[in-house]
């Protein structure tokens, strides 16, 4: 049981066999999560850092949560506090890193391409948790397998991925993973914040709300990043809610059933009202229990242990 | 063996059973912690997740202690790094925290009410390790706990608890608990800093230092906020000193043992002299010691766990 | 086995025998960290704070490492969220966490003497891991284990120190070290950045980087920090480098073998060119991997505990 690389840097080029192997992995680790004592001794003894450059509560959580339950060793590392502020480079520190005999680093960057990076200067195996606005494929991962719980397969499944695709890394990542897997995408948001030349992935692009709800068989919404709106790529809030908010009434209008997802954390009233995200159709807690489940399979197949100890 | 409820939100309205159930469990821990090995298995496999939206070091430490002792995972959620900063509600940031299947969260908050907001949105069990003004249960307990050492039971005991009672969750928390456990209790500090209407719970109210000391049988000093000085509350470090610091004469006057309890950190020298603090009547350290062997208490019988495995 | 001292403040005064037990039982406890499950139990149930009032990355992280290894239970505890800044003192935060009953603290703190100060206020083993300008122990025990893997004794050998020694705990430690085990020191850089006086310690002084390099067995370079040169000790970074940056050049006139050091992290291109710290006479990597391997060696001879259990 192997990946075909022993880094997890982002979906692009992964092979649908490697995805269904991680998905396969986590539901069974998803089992044990629900045991009394929800720990196995698999990674006993390997050291992960969690290398965060930039803020993170969920994601760094999550991580933390998965490798604790495969007591593995952890060590936290913010860029705040770290030698970067005295002018080291990052191939220093992580090979100063690696040299105390680490195996894997899980990393997130403001800039993209830091993890291949990381690659190129240790043997540790490297797992993006989000860089820049390129990749951030444990988030691509979980949604796939919540998505998977409802449909038991992806291929033919219409999803939509509403609002700043542009700047996101989950977008990034879920268009990829997706249509690896089979499904249909379609991008969905006002123009300025859609990246032009995008439909070449294969994606179908919309800039109607109603037109896609009615296509979709699952919404995947993305956080707006407020601070957006002074750069002028959206002229205000009530606006944006106005012609890309998901609303109660927009779900109800579509006569069928849609399933609601969001990364997290939600701008309620923004790009998503609280009564769609709290309806039997979101399935966005979900998305954060398997998160564990899906980091801790990432974990154990680039260990390159056989099998979940138990 | 159970407590009444499965959260400990403050002292207010628990019983006296539980309280004693507490105590017996913190101090047959204690014997434990004074072994070679301080650690037992009870709750592995258990995740708590400290969530302190203030900052704090004896307390998030003697938690953490608790929980590494009793073999939980940990994980800590400090606010500063937070989405709590993206403007994500409390309510998203605990349920999502929640469906990462944690079992407790241990939770400070500079806003009164938030240990019970929390129980609302979670399943998991809720340690208030202060709120606001409101409670800090945990601390009263230990402060019992360390009296109880002194007298085997509180009934019928005269504690005095000194200075700023009305911005304190200590004094709130012990209050509630000292009365419970049939304790005389007296409110002694400037008027400024006593809250009106507090003698309805069934306390005295002095504002009379020397008579107070030569009532108590122990005197809980509470730390004074140089901050509040500003505010107009006391007139100045020299003047609260001189009327409501403890000092060696003060004590001496009276003629008779008396404990000396503060929560820490000290001011020394402006509510507490150092030769107070540092003398044979201060049970201080005792208090710091019988912190963690508390709260290992609080979590293994709010685990719902029916023994301490040895 | 023991160590003469139950702490470990500095080098100053530390027996050979001492120094020798430290490093043969790093060197033991190297070959554990090559295992698949570099983990030992030796401290379990030990509780270890590290204390940092200082930033640190590769220092903190390796000790936590070391500690985890061993099994032992970590807190880290780091000055800008502590109750330090609510004006408690300094003996007091100690007192308050030995109380705790923690067994081991590991420090770091911008004051000279703070190591020393911790052991008259709590009996817990101290550590230094760097305080002020004076002593960073560990810092240089990993050194001399790392020249030792390349001469087996350090009797007679030349090792020179680059730079600015004057404000260099680095420099402290190994000058009382390397002079303890019999190797000659030299200590070469501008006269701004070089103790008066320091040659009463019985190492040789010299403001020419060529004729040391002719010299020496080994360089060990130390960080210039970037911030001394506002302050006018020395005129410009072009200069410095000019002066006293290791070059290619300059090591390959010498015509022989040289070791290079560096304790991290590297201002390449200033104090030392990259070609140099990455070439094959470079052991500093390997100086970062047995920093773990000596400070988990500190650990146990300290802890008391007679052997390390496998």
């Amino acid at each position: 049981m192997a990946l075909s690389s022993s880094h997890l840097l982002g979906l692009e080029g992964v092979p649908a066999e490697d995805i269904t192997m991680i998905l396969d992995t986590a539901e069974h680790l998803k089992a044990i999560l629900d045991r009394p004592i929800p720990k196995v001794p698999t990674l006993r003894g390997l050291t992960v850092v969690n290398l965060f450059f930039e803020a993170s509560t969920r994601t760094r959580i999550s991580f933390e949560l998965a490798e604790k339950r495969l007591s593995a060793d952890t060590v936290n590392f913010a860029s705040s506090t770290s030698s970067v502020k005295k002018g080291e480079t990052l191939r220093d520190t992580v090979r100063n890193i690696e040299a105390m005999k680490i195996n894997m680093i899980v990393v997130r960057h403001s800039a993209a391409g830091v993890p291949y990076f990381l690659t190129q200067c240790t043997d540790a195996n490297i797992i993006n948790a989000g860089d820049g606005r390129h990749e951030h494929p444990t988030q691509a991962l979980l949604d796939m397998m919540t998505l998977r719980e409802k449909w038991d397969s992806l291929a033919g499944k219409k999803v939509a991925i509403i609002g700043d695709v542009k700047h996101s890394r989950v977008a990034g990542s879920n268009i990829r993973g997706l249509l690896t897997m089979g499904a249909d995408v379609t991008l969905c948001g006002p123009k300025t914040l859609l990246p032009p030349g995008i439909e070449e992935l294969g994606v179908n692009i919309s800039y109607d709300l109603d037109e896609t709800i009615a296509w979709a068989d699952a919404l995947n919404v993305l956080r707006i990043q407020l601070e957006r709106q002074q750069k002028g790529l959206f002229p205000s809030i009530r606006e944006y809610h106005a012609e890309f908010g998901i609303t109660r009434e927009r779900i109800e209008r579509a006569k069928k059933e849609i399933i609601i997802m969001h990364p997290g954390p939600i701008n309620r009233g923004v790009e998503l009202d609280s009564d769609v995200a709290d309806s039997d159709a979101s399935i966005i807690l979900d998305q954060v229990t398997n998160g564990v489940a899906v980091r801790m399979a990432v974990l154990v197949l680039l260990s390159g242990i056989d099998s979940v100890s138990e």
